[in-house]
């Protein structure tokens, strides 16, 4: 049974105002090529502006002004968020909390908070700490101590090692590893010491992992994940590390040891960031760039290693025609020689 | 006990055909320089045509018409191919199922087919629906809806989230994550606000999945899949992402949301696929190239950004002698300058 | 309660000497910026020589002849591989053994040494042996005849599959997978024909493996990674790879099938290594490059394709001046066609 609301009543509900059918009754969403007559879709992007002329959606949500084509609208400033509300309104409902199932092992002195829902296969080791309505998917281990906020989801397979630490509202995606040891090792001479890797990770509230990411441990302190910064699948984070509030880090990013990422930062699919260095706040680097030093402030970067994002487009169109150049410089110099020649003889 | 043939039953069983004794005793395979008489070895690469006369094996799978040395050949189109399907006539048994083996946990509604082998610590939620001679191993996590073809394995610690789809005689690797939320936000002004994740994964038959992999589930509809294409380990896919038939993703590469890949493409280990693109049949793509824009059917690419094959090649052939060509740029233009000051002087 | 030592027992353990307070009681280690009096502190790089000044640690571990500022040192010749040892003195207690725990799961014909620690939700398949003093983590899967060494670590939800071999005091970091298929496919004319992989995985003494990382069995025998080599996190060796000793592979490399690593060698952050080739004794290959054939010993390499590291950095500060060199080059074109005109007139 779906929830189902007027176009008057989304409107409200989102803070916009409807050109046309404000009774039109909706009770889902679509893309503009497939919505029906009940579902209501978005116009995010003003490329595909026309595409609204053929939709069947009983209502659009697009930006104040555009053409509506006949169809009713609901005018809302982000377009975009909008959808995504309308998603989390019809399609998100908070799941009855199962408490502690059969077949979930929970270690001594673990304190659980309020309506959490722990699965089948979860292990949860001693001296944990998990707030109200947390849910523990199956397979996820909590080490010792190991403290955990609210409204926290940890899914499958996931794994949080001894004492790390994550807020509230945190999301974590099956299999990724937090807390894992530090890649530390002294060369002694013959092979390699192991240096105990005793700090911990903490990640502040609404941070999100990808699946099968991981974040290492400090050797001594603290690896941080600030207030908000979301992690897609495959990144790795080093020991150390200190990632500011609000990042996007896309898939398959390496950031090694110690390096500081300002606030906002969006770092592009694997890219690779080195040691013991700073990224200012607001910086974006492209995809499969390699940062070797610090980076200043509200700049685009991009390259292996890293210059200014300009700079690389204008530099990446030359690449190809390298052997082109090549050949003219030889033939200049040829060209100059002969020159070169016939000045002398006079 | 080992499974014993005669090389001229092989050359049967491979549609080939014997030159030399046709009557000799072969229990198994290994390479051309460890075999001994009572195994058969193969030349799959011209280029160690040689080798054949030193080896111990009682007989070689080769290419028609290959110089035997006065070995034992079977010769068969593909030598190859001829060696990994008689590698699964000695070495794959069909193992006899196991049941449902206590301490593996089963959900309300869930459906079995015949001959299941279901591990201690694997974990189905409910309403799972898996098909006939399925083998799920300790730790695998089906959430709750999902449903399993026939013959399908799914290894140790694998993830399957929430109504997430796949075929027949699928193979998912340990650790593999399918179904995993996409990385989708709406910046609102201060942060981002997450955008639910409500598709599915779809795989088709014959899909295998490799170890670690993750592959998100599609914002509203499906990422797919299609038939026989395989995936090595630690790859990424976004959501919503559409992969063809019978590609080959090699490890560590990351296709970005939404793309469209089409049917026999290659992507070398760790290319980067940007989102909202599409890949065209037939095409290859070299190791960590980034493929920035579509690419067009039945070529060649490499480099970051992509471009042909062969212009990379040249390109890249340039780039170490970079520094010289600039030295011998700067000499010309010193040069010019001298012989336009003498003209100037005229 | 923690250990107390003074820091002359300290410099006796370390092989080291006092100058100044030996003592002063010391109970652990800081950084340079947050050591109290009860602690000790380190200089490894001597950049930071003048810290030493504003330390209020009660002692400082450097090298032989540092300036003091009048703190109490201990003088040792590798402070880095002293603080490293001190740690491990004052944080690393030995564990209780904790045998086999309550819903742990043993398979049939399973061999476990003295003093082990067997978690619960760890599942030991059949035919498996485990060495004295293994601790085995929550969820760890250990499949049919896997061998485990003596003082072997392997964390929560790590896979072992079938028959692989693992020595003596080795680590395995949550999630990584050891065993999985190589990714070996015959094209059979319409897709690809699976080749099983019936080979093995071995591990030598002191390997440590990195978090969600992924070693393929071989297809026909054995991939190997040898004594004392330290996997990072997300690195993905292929099938048939044998690797050296005392190697150091940074996370998310990738190793291609069949290649043979040499021992002492460095691999970077994200660097992909083709297959089937070589690489030399004490290689060190900058983060990001990409190796498409072998290397020789004793030499770093950067790039993709990699090539001399040093020819690398010059080629790469050219990059940015691509687009000035191109224009240079023109306008040279030009002026040398106006002084070929010239002469042409006389």
């Amino acid at each position: 049974m779906h929830l189902t609301r007027t176009a008057q009543e989304l409107a409200e509900y989102l803070g916009g105002s409807v050109r046309g059918d404000g009774g039109c009754l909706i009770n889902g969403l679509a893309p503009l090529d497939a919505a029906g007559p009940d579902k209501v879709t978005f116009l995010a992007n003003p490329r595909y502006a026309s595409r609204v002329a053929e939709t069947q959606a009983g209502a659009v949500l697009m930006a104040p002004n555009g053409e509506s084509y006949g169809r009713t609208v609901i005018e809302v400033d982000n377009p975009y968020l909008a959808f995504a509300k309308l998603l989390t309104l019809f399609y998100v409902q908070p799941r009855p909390p199962r408490g502690v199932m059969p077949e979930a092992c929970i270690g001594m002195g673990v304190a659980l908070g309020d309506d959490v829902s722990i699965y089948p296969g979860a292990i949860i080791c001693d001296n944990v700490t998990i707030g109200d309505r947390c849910v523990i998917y199956p397979g996820a281990v909590l080490y010792d101590g190991v403290s955990v906020g609210d409204d926290t989801i940890i899914h499958a397979n996931a794994v949080i090692r001894e004492r790390c630490r994550m807020g509230n509202r945190c999301i974590i995606q099956p299999g990724a590893v937090i807390g894992s040891d530090g890649f530390g090792y002294a060369p002694d001479g013959n092979g390699y010491y192991r240096i105990p890797q005793i700090g911990i990770v903490v990640l502040e509230d609404d941070v999100e992992i990808g699946a099968n990411c991981t974040i290492d441990r400090a050797a001594l302190e603290v690896t941080l994940i600030k207030r908000g910064t979301k992690l897609d699948n495959l990144v790795q984070i080093a020991h150390n590390c200190q990632i500011g509030e609000d990042c996007m880090i896309v898939s398959q990013v390496g950031i090694s040891g110690s390096a500081r990422i300002g606030n906002h930062v969006t770092l592009g699919g694997q890219v690779g960031v080195a040691g013991h260095l700073t990224i200012g706040d607001n910086v974006m680097v492209g995809a499969q760039s390699g940062v070797p030093n610090s980076l200043q402030a509200n700049a685009v970067y991009s390259g292996s290693p890293t210059i200014p994002h300009k700079d690389w487009l204008r530099a990446m169109a030359v690449v190809p025609r390298l052997p082109e150049l090549k050949k003219t410089l030889h033939s200049l110099e040829k060209r100059i020689a002969e020159l070169e020649a016939l000045q002398a003889k006079k």
